[in-house]
């Protein structure tokens, strides 16, 4: 990247307690947000909370879909699941930890040393990950799975 | 907040440089992002940028609908925009700053008043804006707006 980079997202109100949230590219689709059903909100709406950790592991799974890329790794399946502590830390609640599960499945030995090493690339290149004060671990997991050849 | 909270996030590749959001409550909506088509993904699709930004204005605003409603404050609107810059600072690529301008109309001066009143306490208790390293400047600006009484 050079030098600097900007980045511009809209929020708007509706109605009650719910908004709208919207991008510079007007293509993009919209997420709809509302306060939780605990302070008087609605249910099934989309938190903070649940884009922080969706901004972190988007970072880091597209990463490693570029890194696959250049590898010419061919992974079967990418899943992650990250999981978010949120406690008051002096007079301030914020994110403290998140522990991030990976799993990886690929066919063969050779696949699976790729896959360790674009994933070892996309944790340094993670921004959002050195953009946040929470300590993040990464664990990951990369599975075998034998299959006959055509 | 007692003691401390978590929250789960999971990510899913779908296919090529695409992969899926989804969340712990399977009845909110999916997201679904690609690596940006600079990088030979996809266009139109939410990148980890996008989904940073919307966490803290969400995070912001929703914290202002429920000091509005605590006050009993009839705001006519609210919008936002965040704009982020994403730079290198060392060796790592960060969001160093954001500018968070805010847009609030009311209709006279008591419900302005309320309206600063419910932003200032909505600055102080954004927890997104605590877990963050950037720089995060929120300008807050509020519209009297006349209307005739029916």
């Amino acid at each position: 990247m050079e030098k600097e980079y900007t980045c511009e997202v809209y929020a708007k109100w509706k109605e009650k307690k719910m908004g709208v949230i919207s991008f510079e590219d007007s293509k993009k689709k919209k997420i709809s947000y509302s306060v939780p059903p605990e302070y008087m909100g609605h249910c099934h709406e989309i938190t903070p909370e649940d884009l922080f950790l969706a901004s972190l592991q988007t970072c880091l799974s597209s990463f490693f879909f570029n890194m696959a890329s250049r590898a010419r790794l061919k992974f079967i399946s990418f899943d992650s699941c990250a999981r978010g502590i949120l406690k008051k830390v002096g007079d301030d609640i914020i994110f403290s930890d998140i522990i991030l599960n990976v799993y990886i499945s690929v066919k063969n030995e050779k696949e699976a040393h790729k896959a360790k090493r674009a994933m070892e690339i996309a944790e340094r290149g993670c921004y959002i990950s050195h953009s946040i004060k929470a300590k993040v671990i990464i664990n990951t997991n990369i599975k075998l799975i034998k299959k006959e050849e055509n």
